[in-house]
């Protein structure tokens, strides 16, 4: 099977299934004070500076370990309407943390100061949540990608409220690769204060780094990051997937080479009549309208979600191992769909 | 002090003082197994039918009761983005549930079915919270009072696809005021499956009924009343407010009377130029913008809140103990500041 | 009908009463902000000295609220396996907080150095919770007193390892009559960091104070207490309580006098055969084991409750208008189900 | 390094890492929606019937996952106060669930209805938390296995008093290996409600499966499961070990050979002056006290835990790759570290 549906049908890169099993010899420390892990930690000081780095299975634990560090339950996150951690994680954030997400809409998946102010309000007023957290997906939901300087405009307006700047990085290499800047530069030199670094959607099994840059965010979480269930006790092999991922920017191949396709899906498809594209595509993600007949016929062949069922909005997902004969077989499917 | 700013400024109406009075007398069971709390609860079953009582010291702590009667933390709460609950209890019922709330928008403060429907596509699928209540204040935190038409409609909509509907009657005897109908005609009749029956912001000292109709929701309350730390040791003291409450149907009056001043202020209001009334008048508040340069005099001399600050709109409450002579006053004051 | 079951059987004292009535005159600022309540937080400044002051409905309020502010999911709460956070609060402390309470065994009620000394080697290992909180009843739920030198003893241990002492002051009022001391150096002078004090069972309607002497326990303290439901819109109603039980040491009068009373009934049980005190009287409870036969006949006419169903032993509480013929009438019907 | 300290120091089984890279081929869908998962959810209704089955990545998210389907937050779960979810992590199940954890005293990790009888005197008072969990660990964490009887009488007892009996199977395995019955002899008819059936600790890389036998605590699974952060996008990765472990009775020889190991390793040093073995060895662990002068030097070779400081008890883990050469080099320095 091969489909345009997420990119977590994909399986694992090969460089990094070799990792795996290198990893697998003799016994080794658990629960993270291994060798392995300690290389990796050092690796992600190289790219970062000082950062503390945990691991996590997968993102929604990622994203439950990070807020927990940085909310009380009476404080709020302030997200989009799209946000991963609103919409796709069966409520977790909000039960792990008892605390508020406070959802606000967007026309393209990003937050700006000016879309946040409002919130500002409440703040001292024992009667309302009290904004502690702005929270970005880089990329978006929506398959776009904040600019630095939209990024650094973000984390300045959360440290001047007293708020930290949290991203979802479940898919940071594609917005990175995007970008065209090294992984510091988009990230902690904006001021972004704790983030997810996803290994899952580009070519890991398994496995998501929790980077926590900004020093008051460290102290307790450890205990939160095994009170969540998140601590390894055979963590070697999550480290040595990342360790894969980071040898020769592998992270950063694999994510041109989604989005590139993406480029490509998005160029092919702009060619035919009655399809339109809803999202600029600056990361590996595709969001589409096409005629309604279409829908259901292409279907049958390739696996894809959608996305809003109101306006027939589906979305269309490049992987590491989308090939370009995977995009033109699926655009002569849709013309032919859409010609029937 | 007469203030127009919330219903909870007044104290206490005499008779219910008259009733806390007599209540102390001798020893009594505590934790509502005393004879007060008795004859209250069969007062309530008079009223309603079948129904499990349960008394609360606040709104927020029948809201918090009620929900967790309700709703599971992988389960949702639909209300409108300017529900009590979601705004003004600094996040109680999300913390002390852990699942989320759903605030939706609304021209009037009133939730209908085409408002909540495009929820339902969430039903069945696990990265989703799961809609399980509809959440409705009567009468609403902008004034307005459902029909019972509107609340049928939603009761219906809500059973329909297996959720419940609650009731946070704050000012649920403002609303039957309005409605001129019987308390259960406005409630249970409706569909209604869980309510607060409020008596603080009624002229009670502290106070709320927590109604259950729906036998469902039942079993496990009164560990969830007495885990939320709402089961009063010596409960007599509000089961004997509520009986005052409910004898000779003072709280219909004290509703009708408070109801009464607030369209009186509307009507004194609607001929001054300048001001605009935002929201129908319909229980006890009345909703305006008045000229920019009045507001701060005003403020001088009456308390009252504003209620959003971008455009200016104010919100004006009248009580029990509100006179027709504090109306006009107020009034003179408004043309006074405005006129300056 | 007159009980020796417990101290909430009892109604309001008349000073305390007519404080009620008085306070209910015109409209005050709700929800803390009014008159009473900054008098009243005052005369807390003027017995304890720099001390931030919350109110709350009740006992179970109280204690979450204060432990909210003292301890993180993560982090422990030592107690005793008798304290009332543990065994009497269906489970709140636990639920609104999210995290563990330790009980440990204690033959009378009162926690020690030694006591807690094991659960140290847990510090600073992130597969164990953390001890934050030691949390001591005073007087004990086995009706026994800290003294002074226990007391401070705790703290002590408490600060040495990064920890807090709590004390559910419930029937504190009860314990400094017995140490015959201020309430400053029953408290704050010890190095109590946070406190309830107790008003309900010992002659209020309802109401605790939350006495936060810790400054690091302040900050967010305002917003824990509204998120748990314990902020009251006409809070004046508790304060003026508080004033009421601060007159002319009323609040030490009361509970000198139950405390008297539990004496009398100890001197004269003593002298009954097959009677055995089970716990030093030492405040206003008596522990005792009596004749199996005899139980059921005395609770025909006196309620009371058992305290541990597995050997026999009862709890029979003394009040603030428990009186010497109650006491007597008691001794008297209680020789005779003995005798017969 | 080899250690004797923990089944999860060890690395993957040679056939289980060939089925990883097996799994590893084409996309497949995501969640557990893929073909190696539905063939291993079939596998386990081979061996233990009607069961419906869900994967979690560690023990600690198969406990709070089962644990949410089973308890409200009024409700407790009853373990050992040497349970896993008691000690060992972090305070997640109470963080996660609300609800009390109540660990009672064992001689041997075993609980048995007389060690839990005094429980059942809180049923049906909205005062204390109500018993709705019996959790056991099987093998426990002291190295022993329950019985079928007492496994049995447990399961009885609790559904005698409306309770669900939870397994901890993280070492279910060498349980079951021990038992010499079949898995469903062992676990499903003796009355067990909900089970983790651990792989992590017998050779697997990571994955755990969470087996729900009582039809009643189905319904919300997979939405706790998605919520607690459990759901694996790539779940057939974890899918494909576990067909591993299941092809050959894989996990039987196993859990057969580290259970060996722990007997011979426990003979040998049964002949050993000043060792004394404190547990049953029924499973793959030794518990024994050796003399204070020998345990820094030999942890100077070896790895391995203290488990009761104050005792001087230690805790030696054997392995499905400990070799008797380790286990004779082990006791070999063993005997020297004593001698010297």
């Amino acid at each position: 099977m091969k489909s345009f549906a997420s990119d977590n049908y994909s399986g694992v890169h090969p460089a990094i299934m070799d990792a795996i099993i290198r990893a697998n010899a003799d016994h080794q420390i658990s629960y993270g004070d291994d060798e392995i892990t300690a290389e990796m930690n050092q690796i992600f000081r190289d790219n970062f500076g000082d950062v503390e780095v945990l691991y996590s299975f997968n993102g929604t634990g990622a994203n439950i370990v990070s807020l927990k560090c940085a909310v009380l339950p009476f404080q709020s996150v302030i997200c989009t309407e799209t946000a991963h951690i609103h919409v796709d994680e069966c409520g977790a954030p909000t039960q792990n943390i008892g605390s508020t997400l406070v959802p606000l809409k967007t026309p393209d998946g990003k937050l700006t100061p000016d879309i946040i102010e409002h919130q500002l309000s409440f703040i001292g007023n024992v009667h309302h949540v009290q904004p502690k957290v702005i929270s970005v997906s880089q990329s978006t939901e929506l398959g776009t990608v904040y600019s630095l300087e939209e990024l650094t405009a973000l984390a300045d307006f959360a440290h001047k409220y007293d708020m930290f700047l949290h991203v979802d990085g479940a898919r940071i290499s594609n917005a990175v690769a995007n970008l065209g800047c090294t992984l510091k530069e988009a990230t902690v030199d904006c001021g972004v204060d704790i983030m997810s670094f996803g290994g899952t959607k580009n070519g890991m099994m398994m496995g998501e780094a929790i980077l926590i840059f900004n020093k008051k965010l460290r102290k307790h979480a450890p205990y939160y990051h095994k009170q969540t269930g998140q601590l390894f006790s055979k963590n070697r092999f999550i480290a040595a997937q990342f360790k894969a991922l980071f040898t020769n920017d592998l992270w950063k191949k694999m994510a041109a080479h989604s989005n590139k396709m993406a480029q490509l899906l998005k160029a092919e498809i702009s060619k035919i009549e009655g399809v339109t594209i809803t999202q600029e595509v600056q990361a590996n993600a595709v969001f589409v309208i096409i005629p309604k007949h279409a829908v259901e016929p292409l279907r049958n062949t390739y696996r894809f979600y959608d996305w809003n069922v109101e306006i027939g909005e589906l979305r269309w997902m490049c992987t590491f191992d989308t090939t370009e004969e995977d995009v033109k077989g699926f655009v002569e499917k849709l013309k032919d769909v859409i010609n029937i």
